[in-house]
């Protein structure tokens, strides 16, 4: 039998979801009628309630930790709200590890590992190519969520947008926009993980239209930086840096859409206006690129089936059934507002 | 001795901080002389790796819940970090438990306080009032942060803005400004939370004002909304009923930053312009609400502060040091692009 949601236990009730999870959690301020008609319907249509508290009774040996590096990212909010709910669901208990930008996630992992008794792990984001051997150490199964880095990838399952292909194809729709003077905001010069592959497709798109590549129009983000890489004070940053700098520009292609935010408000605050003066592009889909003004220009990754992939796999390795390591998935290029054709 | 950062240690050896971090974790790609080097000033100056592994190896019984409400709430991110900073400077470690806009954080809390032997808990949004009796279930010392609502905030420990006064300034700059049809986007009609106390703070400014309070201009989130109320979607949909109703207005306040960039959205859509035929103000004081176009009026409550503060209590309490239980930080009206007045 399928299991229902609390949505559709509201529904069924003609009450809000919150009147049913206050009815579940016993609270004092619910009708008693209400209550009973709640309880009844649960019954009757055999709901399990998803929650954490029930879950972690349950499950407490069953533990899935979910590493993730970079948590003000707004890309990987959606993603973990799925990874829980999917992880709930198989009755596993769920640990969210914060992992600092400078730290190694996989010492973490390995640490993690041996306290909490883990039945798998789930990298989200930040593993790069030189933590390839040190991931030998960990001993229960793990899946690495949306990087798809050099060795990595080969060795390791994982479930990612093929990062390299996705940015050649933005810089590609660029360059048949007519665009020429392609800056690129990206990672800092050390970066060996998906930085580097969206800063090799946008060679690969140069290269493909006869465009020579030029140091000046790539514009890393400093090592000693305040914020992380990832954000709208980043693009701003280095956008006000490119605009200083004199370099000949017409379109600025950022790494991530809060970096896309930002270059956009270096340049209005410049008096310019896009896409009139310059096209802005940036990547990952987020809400966010939707709602700015105007829409940018993004690749979008499809997160939440990234997130449901990433756990199935992990399940099917845990459960030692046959499965496909490594999943790729395809980006979609949205042409938002913030772009426009130079093309004579 | 002072303690210096990772960024000092970066610094002193003329690297970036992730070789510094590689030195640390003895990466094999660094060189020998880079690393000897940075491990002599790490040595000289008594540095101390702010590790999550390290830290959870040294101090697994003694442990902090953070409870979070709403994840994908940019608001909260930087909150994250700065618990997780000053907690692992305490030498203890950190849990970060996800809880649902519909579960019992208090049960979530119950539960993770037996399994965990938790030192103390941080409840980062979304208690509300009718969680009162509840909380004297709970052991251990814990500190409510950013919420202050009814009972809570006058039976227990906490550290937030006054919600009420603070949205009544921004009210009452409204009004001032010349408007006298102002829009408010908030929460669900059984909202018990800071959703109602931003509510009653536009209701008294309207009143101290002399402008009659008006139903119609009230729009609520809808209890079976498949989007959580702080979000783009929910005030983009808000909005776009708004309109559609017919009610004469020219000012939406919006009780979050990001559903007030949701309201610009719907309105650009519709052709109109910001601030020339409608002001917009939201509420928290995101970067996101300073890199919109036009950049949006909002009371910026000052989140790293509060979160220092919000440690600093708990570690009082479980210290059973003299501490003041209630604190009150006064936030910042910001007046961005969105807004203009109206007054003849």
């Amino acid at each position: 039998m399928e299991q229902i949601t609390i949505k559709e236990v509201a529904k069924l009730c003609g009450v809000g979801v919150s009147t049913v999870s206050r009815a579940i959690n016993n609270h004092p301020d619910i009708n008693e009628e209400t209550k009973r008609k709640i309880m009844d319907t649960i019954r009757q249509y055999n709901y399990v309630p998803n929650n954490s508290a029930r879950n972690l009774k349950r499950s407490d040996s069953k533990t899935i930790a979910v590493l993730i590096k970079g948590i003000s990212n707004p890309f990987f909010a959606e993603m973990i709200q799925v990874f829980e709910r999917e992880i709930n669901q198989k009755k596993y208990s769920f640990v969210l590890q914060h992992v600092e930008e400078f730290e190694d996630e996989v010492d973490v992992a390995v640490q993690l590992e041996k306290e909490k008794r883990l039945k798998g792990i789930v990298f989200l984001g930040g593993l790069s190519s030189h933590t390839n051997e040190k991931l030998k150490q960990l001993t229960v199964p793990f899946v690495i969520s949306t990087v798809d880095v050099g060795e990595l990838a080969s060795n390791y399952p994982f479930v990612a947008v093929d990062n390299e292909k996705e940015s050649r194809k933005m810089v590609d729709y660029l360059c048949e926009c007519g665009h020429r003077k392609i800056a690129i905001l990206t990672a800092a010069e050390d970066d060996e993980s998906i930085g580097l592959l969206r800063l090799k497709g946008y060679q690969q798109a140069l290269a493909a239209h006869g465009i020579p590549y030029d140091q000046n129009l790539v514009r890393r983000t400093h090592k000693d930086a305040c914020y992380s890489t990832y954000t709208m004070e980043n693009g701003y940053t280095l956008t006000k840096e490119l605009m200083e700098s004199g370099q000949e520009f017409s379109c600025i292609y950022a790494i991530s859409d809060s970096m896309a935010v930002g270059a956009c408000k270096a340049l209005f605050d410049a008096g310019k206006r896009i896409p009139e003066d310059f096209s802005i592009a940036g990547y990952d889909g987020l809400p966010l690129a939707a709602f700015y003004q105007p829409a940018i220009t993004t690749i979008r990754q499809p997160r939440a089936e990234m997130a449901e992939a990433t756990i199935r796999l992990l399940f099917d390795l845990i459960k030692k059934k046959p499965a496909e390591k490594r999943q790729i998935f395809e980006g979609e290029l949205i042409k938002g507002q913030s772009t426009r054709s130079i093309a004579g």
